[in-house]
């Protein structure tokens, strides 16, 4: 229990940090990436999970209630090596990728602390939080973040069957492809925590002009991706 | 028979999924990614042959005919491990990639549905489905085709040759590498399937100001590919 | 302790010649990736780092005074096969590795000397040394730094956890995400020798027009680096 | 003898259609690619080198006489399994990169002949064959050219030293860096024949409005590559 906590913490806290972190960069004013473009995003973000997979390795690398959800749909008898699917283990998972994502939502304010200080557009700074979108329309959105998260967990599953020494470069590709393809109308949450956690931080964070954090849409990017992994999960265990 | 059916479909609906997913985000309007350029679309496709070489694992990953028709010129014996080269199993492949390849173009049209529903412009929308050339000369539209679907067909014939651990990313690369360098004039089809699939898929569904399939030039991407596909299993069997 | 020299001082001025000279390719004039963007930039010195990782295979490839340091504060008995942790050869490391740093950027300065001597402002050639941030503020900037560097040497030990491939492609595509991510402030300098050398470097090289090498900022990307590698190394034990 | 031929001309013919490709898809008038950017020639370059490593597998895959070089001054016995360095291999392998690198250019001239036709530029046409510099001065452009080939066959002779299961991706990532880094003043020829075997393309071609082919720096992406490559090749001599 206590390693479910340690690792899936860290590891969604480095997700969250770097991911968080390359959209500061691009829509902040005064950074060195301001206006760098969707590709860099997609870039940042796919390496957070790179660096978040690394720092995971022990709990199976989930930092996603999604693919915690895919597995537990795909009928797996173990989240990771030695971590089997209870109830009390999938709870922990949970909590462990919510407080970690709210964390590195933190650092990545603290990292962009000068830039938060200066910035006038709330809707900029809430979008380096959490995802927004950009027709909004709660009913299609949701099937764009079910779609996504889908495509996420089916392909997790697959990686396995697959001979290759890629690591968790495989799955920071996927994420990457994912951002390229389908993150352009919703941002592509694809994870309940990597969107509600730091929605949380925006809410309770000291930000000058920093607005509301935009409730009414906060449940679309996690009820998507809870319904996306859940049948990644179930459609995989058929192939 | 069942697995070709199972695995071409969901590989080639990947691939179509993530391919025009990804030209929808650069072209449509309003998307997070529009006007993203060139390379952003060029990840995209070859990360969704990423994907989509993952899900097809288990048929030797075609989700391309011309890659189907390439295995045949090169005299191989078996399509995948367990899957004898025969007649049956080649139009088993063709159909499951052409359904495969109409399911995912209705995926991503599901996915960018607002944005498809808000588009003005016919050309764009067509965009997002099928190739076209920038400058139409049919013939030397066909030229370009067929040189950079040998390039695919003949370097994936010759990664079997040198050991190496990249798994699908592999010929991910090389599709990135294809669009970039030979994708400026036609916008790199290289694929019979992906091309006419999502062709048939824009003329059925109820897109407005969708305007026509553009069917005068469909030919193109079809039998350019098919070629080009030959040519390279033939050369590359001299290697 | 010649190993040491001669394997650190060569990797870090690979390190400085690729990564200066990518900042170069980008912000001088007349140079054919003029205004090439961030992402250029990230991809210039995340390769950079692949370069030098290669060269310097003999002595860990450190290449970096925080990653020296964040072995020490690791516990770690050996800083390579065979270098044992020792004061004298932790004072070698930092030695190649400043003489490394130096050397690189005189010879990025000497592939890009026609553009250089066309060069009016001296802001921009300082930049293409040395790193400086875009809203100066030595707190806020020193936190920065730390926590870039932290992640940097936390998850270089995670490297060896996970079963992979990737050599020091894993390490460079970090080196990418943490300049996407965590650039946009600071330019993440992450790398106390890769600041301090070329700046240096900037002001004994006969440039026209160079201007100061602002020595009020330097001790920053110095300390915050180290602080940053130390904490890495120090929780990253407790994983 | 004869495999030097088959696998040579084929690699490098490989090289300098994708390559000399993504120039044309960036610079030539009406592509899809038009204005891409320095990052997307970086990619094409890199994934040309990518495509004819896998071909030229049998013969080492030089595919560029300043490696043929590099590995006669490294004091190497073989250029590849089974291939004695002698002066008739040497040979060898010069003439037939020359004859693969035109043939290539002549692929992507057919590919973008459409294209080509209508470009009214007579630099934009010579700069998709071969390179030049962006502020000229025969001397300097002959330190870089110098540096940067260093640069490629040194790290080359290192890639043998770290265990990794990249294959040609590693040699592709290199070459993406020295471009990114190090080819903003004259383009990075980094190889004899990628420049000379399409300069004589573009002399003998029929394209219209193409100009002259600039003889009158012709030497330098020759004699530069060359003298680096030898110098790559010794110094690694010593490590």
């Amino acid at each position: 229990m206590a390693t479910i906590f340690l690792y899936e913490i860290a590891g969604t806290a480095m997700l969250t940090l770097l991911g968080g972190g390359v959209v500061a960069n691009v829509i902040l004013g005064k950074t060195k990436g301001n206006g760098g473009g969707w590709l860099l995003i997609n870039f940042g973000w796919g390496l957070a999970v790179f660096a978040g997979v690394w720092t995971a390795y022990k709990t199976g690398a989930h930092i996603n209630p999604a693919v915690t959800i895919g597995l537990l749909a795909n009928g797996a008898s173990e989240y990771a090596p030695g971590i089997a699917v209870t109830f009390g283990h999938t709870i922990a998972y949970f909590a462990a990728q919510m407080i970690g994502a709210f964390l590195g939502a933190v650092l990545a304010w603290l990292a962009y602390k000068n830039h938060y200080d200066q910035e006038k557009d709330a809707g900029t700074i809430l979008g380096t939080f959490s995802t927004g979108p950009e027709i909004r329309h709660r009913g299609w959105n949701l099937v764009t973040e079910i779609i996504a998260t889908f495509v996420l967990v089916f392909i997790i599953v697959m990686f396995g069957r697959t001979p290759h020494e890629l690591g968790p470069l495989a799955v920071s590709l996927l994420v990457l492809s994912i951002g390229a393809s389908l993150g352009g109308p919703t941002g592509y949450a694809i994870n309940p925590a990597r969107d509600l956690g730091p929605r949380i931080a925006h809410a309770l964070l000291p930000i000058p002009n920093k607005g509301g954090s935009d409730w009414g849409y906060s449940w679309v990017p996690v009820v998507g991706p809870l319904i996306g992994g859940a049948l990644g999960g179930l459609v995989s265990a058929a192939f």
